[in-house]
């Protein structure tokens, strides 16, 4: 089960306010990925703690009281596995993660775990009210690049018709072991370790009802599928 | 919390072979629609009984054992109740229904009971394999048309955000008080009855991964807004 509080498509209309607790997306999963209160970062979900990346390039520990407007999570169980070595296409080898994986039909959660010669992130500024749409908020997004760093990617491969109600293919954040740096995965080069997938066949997706905001907003979802494309 | 097996789009693109039984489906929720297997005809729930109306006109109760691509359920619960009398103009009253529900942005269930003046429905034709897209089987759709008659409107509203994984706004199907008559509702007169309300912010979507055909099947889902709208 895959359980999703808030749309990426709502979040990239800009309706960036939190409408629920880390604390609270956490009881639905151990593994996952999102971000905070106004569109804030990154958050990474993993052994049922959550981090985050801001845009300064600070990185903490959460306490789970935080608000966030989009999140996924999981709990994470391993069906496939496969051992790397000498990666520096990440484009192929995420293909040929999904070639592992059941299907392109279903979603699925991916688990990197290793040592990157190369890992390559942004973080999503915080925007403040009144908010824009995430699309013109992406457009100034720091990259930070890491050297020989061990760590976790953490995310999900979602099928195509799902694209508006999260990122059709691979939305991948990232997590070191020193727990010192994270973001969202852009590229990335891989020395050695593990891949570890999850199938996933049903999405338990919760819309936030106690938001008065979201609740009575006129949402222009008209050209959603090309500004997640672009945005993410 | 509104529960579906298959996807509206994954049908509309031909993947009409049944999937899961009814009888599985009715464990999730006690009023819905759905279709059976091979897009045979409409499939409308309630009080947990199944109904089937095929093209030939034909309406019988369902046992729970026949397979279906694709159902929506719910435990409906009445958040609101409108009474309403001499109604000709359909669109209107579901635009009025939808002022009342919760939000545009959430689900919502709806059951309008009543004597309806005219009830306009068409039933979808079995297709046998090999399947092609609904859109073409959809072009030959018989349509039936009762005055006077008795019963109850079973459907749901999805948020537009959804339409590819359900039809966005509404889709509801009807069944007659007698159990004889019933199918997916083009248009309808009411004289008079009672419309409820049933708000929904949960979606569990649940993916048919026991099909191999739909596990390795490579789905075209370019066209799939306009595909729905032009078939429902």
């Amino acid at each position: 089960m895959l359980y999703q509080h808030g749309t990426l498509g709502t979040l990239i209309a800009g309706m960036l306010q939190g409408t629920t607790s880390i604390g609270e997306v956490t009881k639905h999963g151990d593994f996952g990925i999102g971000t905070l209160d106004g569109s804030d970062g990154e958050v990474v979900i993993l052994d049922g703690n959550a981090y985050h990346a801001n845009a300064q390039g600070e990185f903490k520990a959460l306490t789970g009281e935080e608000l966030t407007p989009f999140a996924t999570v999981t709990d994470f169980q391993t069906d496939e596995t496969i051992n790397v070595r000498h990666i520096t296409d990440a484009e192929a080898l995420l293909a040929q993660t999904k070639r592992r994986a059941a299907s392109d039909n279903i979603f699925f959660a991916v688990k990197m775990t290793g040592k990157f010669e190369m890992m390559h992130v942004r973080m999503m500024p915080k925007e403040e009210p009144p908010y824009r749409r995430l699309s013109e908020v992406a457009k100034n997004q720091p990259e930070f690049t890491r050297e020989q760093v061990e760590g976790t990617i953490v995310g999900f491969y979602a099928p195509q018709l799902f694209h508006g109600i999260a990122a059709g293919g691979y939305h991948l954040h990232f997590v070191d072991d020193d727990r010192t740096f994270g973001g969202h995965v852009l590229d990335f080069e891989m020395n050695s370790g593990t891949i570890e997938i999850n199938n996933i066949d049903t999405l338990q997706q919760h819309l936030p009802s106690n938001d008065a905001q979201f609740m009575g907003a006129d949402i222009d979802y008209s050209n959603i599928a090309q500004e997640i494309s672009e945005t993410e």
